[in-house]
């Protein structure tokens, strides 16, 4: 059986999408690639993640755009391989989240909620192929906070009989799972680490207009400034205990621009507010080990940040660990979100629950996602 | 097999459900029941569904407050019933549309979307009820307009051998099905008529103080002012061929606001205001039987218009057909929203289609919604 997983995430580069042939209830990622979204479409969505800027037109127009878009992704995934359409048994789609208050705390109802757009009739209409998406709601509504739904995969992919092992993803937002060694699904911690790459992309398109620090080039460069990094480290996400999560709409263009008048950025060379951001990024993920985890045998990186030398050279100085990037693991980290989603949707499909409570928080384990057939009769 | 039924319309009045039992592909109503919103919800709602007014985080927290509603309507529904959730198959729900742009006017993308809430994992979560949501994209996915979608339900219940039929409703919007005599489910004709109730109500609200006009009782005391009548009969809408469909959003607090103002309602008599918005609602119904339609028989009037006896009679001076209330007919006119998603539902899980192309404008029928399994096994 062949599956599609398809992930829109924090860092709104694009559409992931991973092909995965699923047999005897194993997983195999057979192909990957990423769709990147033009810049005019990544600004309208940006814009649509903030409480100031979002509309309501704007949002239902995005729902369908993102359909479209996650077709795109199919079609570039499918050609130049051996598949068509009719080939494939489900894709399961995540979605973009668009707004996560899996607490109620940004609304005056206080009632939890999450909210993913990416229309998954769009997908099944123009591919004919049954779609799995919506998979976080089920869980907040059985009390979780919708996040984070990888460990699921993580565990079924990666659990070590010898070894205790953090897998830490740094996207846009960071994130840890934490398989014990000879542990069950029931002992899975993971929770997020806060800012991933989101203030570094920031600032970094600011001050340098870059996407990206590429390899951390621009952090390697400059120094740390202690007094913004103490600051800094008074996040109040920091000393929340896991499980918890949080999101992109978070660490928003209005909240950094205030946190950057607040803390006088403007005061210090543009370099060094580089290197202190990657440097209070490494040292809130390590926070996390030191405070909530104990017994690590190793941490693998997984996500752009894994590309960021002086993230990974700081986040070894320390912690003390072994520390590997997912390729040097052997893990394709870039897939690896997107294949989740095709392994949850798998899971769905047999009427079996994929979330991880002890992750979530969720009151019991559910079954996630809706099921939207195929519109008309397959070929 | 027993199903139920969930509507929130564009009234925004409450809840409808319909519990309805379904035998030998025949669906008979059990019981139905109305669960009205409280005022500061339907204020809430209400704000959500205009450009100008809704929040991100609004919509996200109201998405799964409406799911709440629902579970509530089903308790009310099955409260002294002989029957509690494992005896219920199905539930299906259209949720609540909070923007409805199916040719994509309304954003600068053009991408033609639909945006319905009333999160389908708290129904099923809180019940263990498998739920069929989101029944419109489909539609609009394939091209059309995503509406009406009664015309289904409509056909199977009411389409006769010697008589041709119109099935009109008056909610807050005017839509009406045309039941040929003889005639296939390709033979259905259905549209909306434009405004239904939505002006009276705003109108009688801003100037007397109450929800509705109770029995067309002030339009009774009017006098119809001619000139705003023609300006009125203007309308965009009615010279568009059918199919065509409209929503509550474009008649909006400020399009309202801007039209009394274009048009000096505050120099009339407000009674006289009230007597000619209904008129302009009966007529405008009228224009399209004479436009678009031929060899009509009966007309059968549902919804909230049919109270209205100015509505009524006017309807039948000006139209000089055999004009019943669905009442009179013996429709339960109340319920036959919420009963048409049980049906479309019981379509849905049979994998069968069950949109009216020729009704809604799709390219092909289509299997609508979405299927959110019960999240643990079912007792």
């Amino acid at each position: 059986m062949l599956a599609i997983g398809l992930m829109s995430g924090t860092s709104l580069d694009g559409v992931d999408a991973a092909l995965v042939n699923i047999e005897n209830e194993r997983f195999e990622l057979v192909k990957f690639v990423t769709l990147p979204y033009d810049e005019s479409f990544k600004t309208r969505l940006s814009r649509n993640l903030n409480i100031e800027t979002a509309k309501l037109n704007e949002i239902s127009s995005l729902n369908f755009e993102l359909g479209y878009q996650f077709v795109k992704a199919i079609d570039l995934l499918l050609q130049d391989s051996a598949y068509e359409y009719n080939d494939i048994s489900f894709v399961a789609s995540h979605g973009q989240t668009i707004w996560h208050d899996p607490k109620g705390t940004k609304c005056s109802s206080h009632v939890p909620s999450t909210l993913q757009i990416g229309e998954a009739s769009i997908i099944s209409y123009q591919t004919g192929i049954p779609t799995i998406s919506n998979f976080r709601v089920m869980d907040v509504a059985a009390g979780g906070e919708g996040a984070p739904l990888v460990p699921f995969s993580e565990y079924v992919l990666f659990h070590s009989n010898t070894k205790n092992i953090v897998l830490q993803n740094i996207g846009g937002i960071g994130n840890l799972t934490y398989l014990k060694k000879n542990g069950t699904m029931k002992d899975v911690l993971s929770f997020d680490t806060g800012v991933g790459n989101v203030m570094i992309d920031y600032f970094v398109k600011k001050y340098f207009s870059k996407p990206y620090d590429k390899d951390g080039r621009i952090a390697l460069q400059g120094n740390i400034i202690d007094e913004i990094i103490l600051e800094l480290m008074k996040d109040e996400f920091l000393q929340r205990k896991p499980p918890k999560s949080t999101g992109r709409e978070q660490y928003s263009y209005v909240f950094m621009e205030e946190l950057s008048q607040k803390l006088h950025f403007d005061a210090y060379d543009k370099k060094d507010i580089v290197t202190t951001i990657t440097e209070f990024t490494a040292r809130s993920i390590a926070y996390h080990y030191e405070h909530f985890l104990k017994d690590i045998d190793l941490v693998v990186v997984n996500g752009g940040g894994s590309h960021n030398r002086y993230l990974m050279k700081r986040l070894k100085e320390i912690t003390h660990l072994e520390i590997l990037t997912g390729e040097e693991f052997g893990i394709n980290s870039d897939a690896k979100e997107a294949m989740a989603f095709a392994i949850m949707g798998y899971e769905t499909i047999n009427h079996r629950p994929s979330n991880v409570p002890s992750a979530t928080g969720a009151k019991q384990d559910v079954i996630l996602g809706n099921i939207t057939l195929s519109p008309t009769k397959r070929k």
